[in-house]
């Protein structure tokens, strides 16, 4: 099964995509990378950009799973959480577009799954996917890694 | 100037359309309805049903501007920010892809320009909406009322 993972922004967004064969719990790379948005233009330039790149990353690398992190609002986050709506509802809607079966997963189950622990940090993600991947180096920036865990925990749980 | 305002949700989305010519601040409705989506479907199947919509009334309209309301988050709403985020975020990339200029407008510089008063309550946006657009009966549901005071707010500041 091939998943692609996306960690929603509208300054960077992280996608990352990973095969899973039958029973195997080795997932392996496809590609990842980050979506860099023009962050002196609007929001709607924005998602545009972001709209464009993700609609050609999903045709490149035809993944069969689109899975993102469940939506979570916290009282100290006020003024980004809709904006990441708006980078989020942009992904949904492109994931529906190509027919994407959507998996949601909280931040707790996807660092659970990479590192074992629900309240890891940024760091120990990356530390964790350089591991489990076998690369040669950390992902970076942190959202490329966020997009891989979250491909990877989405991706065991579907196979 | 045609103006289309939105009124964003995943339930319901009004939209409303007007013309205002020249230097005059007598708007007339071009069209104005609800936008209903399937609330027993996912989001992401919400938001294509949002965006092929949007896309089906701008085409018809050919609006010269896009107006929606400016993004506020209060923590009374913690839950439905970012939902509401995900149909904003649909909107605005609609309104790019058809290269439609963005108005954002807060709450009460809208209900202050039609009613008078920046806290009004949406009966009595209802009613000067009814008043304006000399309509027969008050918009409804209110998300179409809303909408139209959005898009005659817009018109008047632009005009």
């Amino acid at each position: 099964m091939r998943v692609l993972g996306i960690d929603p922004g509208l300054r960077i967004a992280g996608y990352g995509c990973i095969d899973l064969e039958g029973n195997s719990i080795s997932p392996t790379i496809v590609e990842a990378g980050a979506i860099r948005l023009e962050t002196d233009k609007p929001i709607s330039f924005r998602l545009k950009q972001l709209y464009d790149d993700l609609n050609e990353i999903i045709s490149e690398l035809a993944p069969e799973v689109l899975a993102v992190e469940k939506i979570f609002t916290h009282k100290d986050h006020l003024a980004t959480a809709p904006i990441m709506g708006h980078a989020r509802g942009v992904i949904l809607l492109a994931g529906e577009q190509a027919n994407l079966p959507l998996i949601e997963l909280t931040p707790a189950e996807i660092k659970k799954s990479v590192t074992g622990n629900g309240r890891s940090t940024k760091e120990q993600v990356q530390h964790a996917i350089t591991g489990i991947l076998k690369l040669l180096e950390p992902p970076e920036p942190s959202d490329v890694a966020d997009a891989l865990a979250i491909a990877i925990t989405a991706g065991i749980r579907e196979t």
